[in-house]
């Protein structure tokens, strides 16, 4: 085994999480999973349905029900890039402690349909977002387009001329691009400057298109792409320094939206195990060749999992450890209620298990 | 609308079907709808479980019960490459009328697990193959592997230099390239000489990875690709000149292989419509501007449909007509029995009709 047994490590921050509408079932499943995880901190997303969180009234109103399913969680809420948000309202937001903006190329991924066709309307947003510090947060690919060439295998790629062109537009906006998929993203993210970073998830470690082809609880958006692309990400991991953290893109569905009738919904559901996850796969990289066993050092594993993150947000360090062990848990089948059904990411599989120190 | 709204046609050939272990609950269901969309022929593929059909009594056997579920069809039948199988197999097939040898790189798609590691130990047998004009039939993909960067998306192009060592090494060998799903098959075909031909299916006309990324009924190995090959496999259909006619693929799966737990089966079923599914991806290819209004002739329709696989067969023309009218169908949500039920390719949309004359 070429990892250690055990890691003390300071509480994880997961900066990309779907935790859906507050209250709801959904929400009630998956929000106390989170410090089951070892994560104290979390980036919450703003696209729930039937209406995106686009105000800071909203923001804070989700936070509030948030809290209450797990009030020892610091929830980092975020608003949906739409075209309703004005300046004064990434002012407000940058005082309320909002921690970002999500842009959604519209038609991408869940819940797009109200997303950005083009980033020049939202010049003078964009620019209040540059001087207050409030962060841009990319989902990283264009709209599918049999016209264009654009499939889920290349969407990402296609991207990266404007994350390029944001950057030089804006030379200070924050700017995560979120769930890196392709070694062309990260080669992107490296290209620029120390206030765009990437995030990575704990599925992409693992999965490749063959791994979501055959499997509905694989499959996501981003879609996981070549044995190369996991290689970049791996080697992304292990050689970050600060410019690559964890954002899980936890993604839960209920069971309907995955094996039911009609298209399958995209999202792999990370939460409860999510630095489990990640241990596995820098294992599996290493036993493939992927990266050295050498690389993967305490350092690593805590600025990946928890300071990076932290810095790149101006959240202060974490103030609880956590100790992590080889095969001390075990994925469930699924996590149930009467009202949802969600099935994790390696269900049935042993997994590193949290305790809080 | 591009086409006409119906055709009078031969009776069409689908040299490329999976009907499953007869007797048995799937091979009920799907046969009897073989002359249903018009077909009266068939080649038929040896990839049964538990156990492939790979001598040619099992052949003759296997066929005998087909009859017994429509004795109007004419089943060409076929053997499973394996180790089993000596030269002299094959010049008793080649008596007893045994169409072709399929080929399953080991691994590669459903019920591979007995398939073709390298042709090398095959000599003699694809020499005796060669003599005797017996077919030989390729599942043109090598096995994914992370270590060799093969993936779904590239297993066929992977395969193609294997493709052309079999034709350098029996040069008079007749190869069918089944199932093209790329603009490099396509090109590998055409730079072949006239022994060496393509399959193409239905449901690789219309399908991009978009597709099948979110359908479990739209995946299938080899999985469909990009606009770009699509457009050249319909570009394939319609400057055929022989080296391309219709092999469906048509891949009945129970819906607990589609949608129960565990991994998703690959394959389409197209088998109840498939004339009328190329036709609707013919004419949706003309409205994208893939192939032109004008590129879609009778000549066109009948050598892909019937006259190109007979005649490389050697199976005497079609005695019956058979008229294909827009619209004249609904496909069926399902095909059900007590034992089984299948999802077909569509299911629920209007599709061309047929009608024997």
């Amino acid at each position: 085994m070429p990892l250690k047994d055990s890691y003390t490590l300071p509480a994880a921050a997961d900066m990309h999480v779907h935790l859906r509408n507050a209250p709801g079932p959904i929400a009630s499943l998956v929000t106390p999973t989170i410090r089951k995880a070892g994560i104290d901190t979390v980036f919450v997303m703003p696209n729930l349905a039937p209406k995106p969180v686009v105000s800071v009234s909203e923001a804070l109103d989700y936070k509030s029900h948030l809290l209450a399913l797990d009030d020892k969680v610091n929830y980092l809420m975020s608003l949906y890039l739409h075209d309703s948000i004005t300046p004064d309202e990434i002012r407000k937001a940058q005082k309320a402690g909002i921690a970002g903006v999500k842009a959604y190329p519209k038609g991408a991924t869940t819940n797009s349909q109200w997303g950005v066709v083009s980033f020049d309307p939202f010049h003078s947003v964009l620019q209040a977002m540059e001087e207050e510090g409030v962060v841009l947060n990319l989902h990283g690919e264009v709209p599918s387009s049999a016209t264009d060439g654009v499939t889920v295998m290349n969407a990402e790629a296609k991207f990266l001329p404007t994350l390029k062109s944001l950057v030089d537009k804006y030379p200070k906006l924050k700017i995560v691009l979120e769930h890196c998929t392709t070694a062309d993203a990260v080669e992107a993210v490296r290209s620029c400057g120390g206030n765009v970073v990437g995030t990575i998830t704990a599925h992409h470690l693992s999965l490749l298109v063959d791994d979501w082809s055959a499997n509905v609880h694989h499959y996501c958006k981003p879609s996981a792409k070549s044995p190369e692309d996991r290689r970049a990400l791996l080697q992304a991991v292990v050689n970050s320094n600060g410019k690559f953290f964890l954002g899980t893109d936890s993604a839960p569905h209920d069971i309907s939206s995955k094996k039911g009738k009609g298209n399958t919904a995209a999202g792999v559901f990370t939460q409860p195990y999510a630095l489990g996850y990640v241990l596995q796969a820098l294992e599996e990289g290493i036993t493939r060749g992927d990266i050295s066993e050498s690389a993967v050092t305490q350092d690593v594993l805590e600025g990946f999992f928890s300071t990076y993150g932290r810095k790149f947000y101006n959240v202060a360090p974490a103030s609880q450890q956590i100790k992590l062990t080889r095969g001390a848990a075990t994925v469930e089948e699924s996590l149930k209620s009467d009202e949802a059904e969600i099935v994790p990411f390696r269900a049935g599989e042993k997994i590193w298990g949290v305790e809080w120190l």
